[in-house]
């Protein structure tokens, strides 16, 4: 109970920042408030990172994984179009964790809600059971103007496909650091820092407002995310594996189809609509009526194998 | 990734009830969306259930833990007044637990949120490392007018100390249950039955909404929630022990003082201000405003003991 005191108490000066208007109450009471500004809706959606699942605690620093943690909601909320307002944390720690880890976590947690303007208004702590693994819960509030969130639904025939940043360098960089590899060239350096430092896409997703008839978030992996986006929305697809990646060969390909963690955004344009501004985006294929995935490669369609980047269990 | 889905399918189809209009958006997308009712703000509470730290999967049976973990965040909403809206729930659970488990805790999770109104609209799902144990995270959203939400810091001295329900009985219930013994007495049959279905005052928060100076729920025992409430106000508190419990002897009040699970609310009410009718409430005392916790008992003034209940780590 005391060290649980201490540690909230930690959590409460670490988490303190310029208050936003819409955090009406913030950690320390039954329960937090939030006021979304006027005709605005709430968007909520929460995320699990498990050791030996989601992370390796002698492989990844502490602080990557808080900031994963972190991107992973804050991208959940810029497929909706929303704007990140707060973050909640629950985490079970076991009993022998030193000190450090949870600090090193928070920090990177706390660094990229922050660049997201989104405050930690709360969570709850619990210590595992003998032998038990490190289990973190996020949640993610924002808000969003009524009937603007995207949703994965919208999808219809003649739709062009777009995806904003580079599918696929977030893999790479994994595999480099993993296996304790310097970068060496301009592609290796970028994809290093993806790996290390995610960031969720909020930005593009407010732009997206209005203008994408359907969004969501590439989390798992492109051929994965793509049939998640097709099956809610009733439609298929053909995607164009030399709109894909600048890099040519089949492990590149396969990184940008199958590699996780990219955190980008996968949507569609109504013809006739123009994608915003100020994006780094490329448009990667289109929406068809028979509800099958194509991937076309030198003039050829073939299916878009299925399978996706199925963390460390895979 | 294909279990993954049909669970998801069966928990939508599941949660799937009468829509309230708040709820704008449920399972199946990036995230959520909820509008709170004009003149509403949002409130945000979050709980942990760990296996082997608040459950024994052997012994405690999955529609009960359930029921008992919607009712840990029903309970925080209930605490600041609000009236509960939505849960979400994020699940790991080990590859070899029979998919009975599951679905018996979500029965019971279920029939908790819809006695409350409140609908399962979001979460995730986990598989657990080798050797992992359940865990699950509990989301709760509700809605309170605004600057109506009950706070534990605004109770003064000379405030009186109310508390609903008979606390202890959910411990005495959890003693019977566990002992594997059948009730024998009106008290005992009480017991058990809220300790197997427990129930969140949600009602009475509302009830207190401008009313209490300072709420909160009592899921680790009186003796440390007081304490939480006391801290967060700056004031100390006498507890007259006689007022505690029907029954005599230092069993019952220790299980009064320190039994877990209660899910009663404890409150203060200013000089002069009634407390709600229709609700089963008693006065336990005043709050002083020396920082310190005393209990009466026998006309005698002794120091409040420390401690709560720990679950089962304790």
């Amino acid at each position: 109970m005391q060290a649980e005191l201490a540690w909230l108490e930690w959590v409460r000066r670490a988490a303190a920042r310029a208050p936003r208007p819409e955090i009406r109450l913030g950690i320390g009471d039954d329960a937090a408030i939030v006021r979304p500004r006027r005709g605005c809706d709430l968007v909520l959606t929460t995320d699990l990172m498990v050791e030996d699942v989601h992370f390796l605690r002698r492989r990844d620093p502490a602080a990557v994984c808080g900031r994963r943690l972190a991107t992973r909601a804050l991208s959940d909320l810029a497929a909706m179009g929303a704007e990140p307002l707060a973050l909640l944390l629950s985490s079970v720690y076991p009993p022998a964790l030193p000190a450090a880890w949870p600090r090193q976590f928070l920090r990177g947690f706390l660094e990229a809600a922050s660049e997201a303007g989104a405050e930690l208004i709360g969570g709850d702590v619990s210590s595992a059971p003998r032998a038990g693994k490190i289990v973190f819960d996020v949640i993610g509030a924002g808000q969003v103007p009524v009937r603007a969130a995207l949703r994965r639904s919208g999808a219809r025939p003649g739709d062009r496909l777009f995806v904003s940043g580079a599918l696929g360098e977030a893999a790479l960089g994994r595999q480099l650091v993993h296996a304790g590899r310097s970068p060496r060239t301009a592609l290796e350096r970028r994809a290093r820092a993806r790996h290390l430092r995610p960031r969720a896409r909020w930005e593009l997703g407010r732009a997206l407002r209005r203008r994408a008839s359907a969004a969501l978030d590439i989390s798992d992996g492109l051929a994965t995310d793509l049939r998640h986006l097709c099956r809610a929305s009733g439609v298929g697809a053909e995607v164009v594996a030399e709109a894909l990646c600048d890099q040519s060969g089949k492990a590149a390909l396969d990184r940008a189809l199958f590699g996780g963690e990219d955190y980008e955004l996968l949507f569609t344009l109504p013809p006739g609509r123009q994608p915003p501004r100020g994006f780094s985006l490329r448009q990667i294929g289109t929406i068809v009526p028979v509800r099958r995935l194509w991937l076309l490669q030198h003039g050829r369609r073939a299916p878009l194998p299925a399978g996706g980047w199925q963390h460390w269990a895979g």
